[in-house]
């Protein structure tokens, strides 16, 4: 929601450090030079999820490639987020709006699940993209990890006991997402959401009866999968998370 | 997040009542005819906005129609959701988005407010479309009101003092957002969330000075406009709202 969408974030693969200097990739060579018309010594942001974010000049253009020349560290690079996000993959659309929203509500890390009702499974050098992309767009220097998609038998059976996992039930036993929220000791957290048709009664008996998994309602109206994930996030990083 | 979108559920402009019949409007008869391709004696879900949901059974089809004939009522009229909904229009898809989400997250009037960096002026129809279209998929029964595109000043200066308006201030004095919505006394609330390049400084300094005016942050990240508005309405909804 800040004006800082100025000056152009670009995510490169390079280490960035003090006067190194390298051609942008062909596409964004291509976006600098043609789409932007951003002339030798206008200065961009460049990030790499690794080394903070960081001014550089382009320092001059050839048919191919336009060159980079870093200049100064703006910010350092932060502790990369812990939130494991798990979702059910959606129909293509609505899913690229999903990972983008994961990542400007900071997930770490992101799991595809495929549940009973799931629909697709998912590209992940497409969502990996889409993950890049909401980076460049929001500010945010740490590209969340994208892992290759998982039944949820699977990742149930080798979850990490000392992560909770918070699922967002329908039908779950209370109204308050608050209270249940606050009563979890784990410090590490994930999300799972389930796909736009729900999660199968099955699913939902095998998810309550773990140890490591709390159910939370999300209010009485039914959420659509990509506005569940959103809702949830709000919710879990503004009581246990990093608000 | 429920599979109840087995269903057709379809907004209707007429009164809806046991035995009560109509003929679908020339889009709906198209869609119902030969898009879901229904026939004779199929089921679908209506509501009005007014009467609750009801049952319905495809009673006939001519060349020009396709005939209802009403049922049994399945959900009553809720009571309509208080929460005003005061936003910077966004470009028109994130608007759509934007519209849909907040009808999944309970609004119950919608005000689009021309602030200093508003890219636009939003098509009132077609955020009305918009509204009903997200109420027909989530199966919400409450058609929020949209009411006409004012100026920020003028909004501001014709509010009800009774309302406390909640802003999502990137700069708040806080950062818990929580304890600062638990804090509020009102019962009546609205959200205002700015366009995608934010409110300008006088703009922010002008709203923190009214009385009826509370800031809350929304995280350490830049959320874009409309990731904005479903975290600021989940976390309201879930404090103080009706989850």
């Amino acid at each position: 929601m800040r004006a800082n969408y100025k000056m152009q974030r670009l995510f490169v693969a390079d280490d960035l450090a003090s006067g190194a200097a390298f051609d942008a990739d062909p596409q964004q060579s291509h976006y600098l030079a043609h789409v932007l018309r951003l002339g030798e010594g206008a200065e961009v942001l460049l990030f790499n999820g690794r080394d903070g974010e960081w001014s550089a000049r382009i320092a001059g253009k050839t048919k191919k490639a336009v060159r980079l020349e870093v200049l100064e560290i703006q910010r350092p690079q932060p502790v990369h987020p812990d939130l494991v996000y798990c979702f059910a993959p959606l129909k293509v659309g609505r899913l690229d709006y999903l990972v983008q929203k994961a990542v400007e509500m900071g997930a770490g890390t992101m799991v595809p699940v495929i549940t009973q009702h799931t629909q697709m499974k998912p590209g992940i050098d497409r969502l990996r993209a889409n993950a890049v992309e909401a980076a460049e767009q929001c500010g945010i220097l740490a590209i969340p990890e994208v892992r290759e998609a998982v039944k949820l038998e699977q990742l149930l059976a080798g979850w990490d006991k000392e992560r909770r996992l918070i699922f967002c039930d329908e039908d779950a036993s209370t109204n308050n997402p608050m209270a249940t929220l606050r009563s979890i000791q784990e410090r590490k957290l994930a999300l799972l959401v389930g796909p736009e048709g729900g999660f199968s009664d099955d699913e939902r008996r095998m998810l309550r009866a773990l140890p490591f998994v709390t159910a939370i309602p999300l209010g009485p109206r039914i959420l659509r999968a990509d506005t569940a994930a959103v809702a949830a996030l709000a919710v879990i990083q503004a009581t246990i998370g990093d608000w």
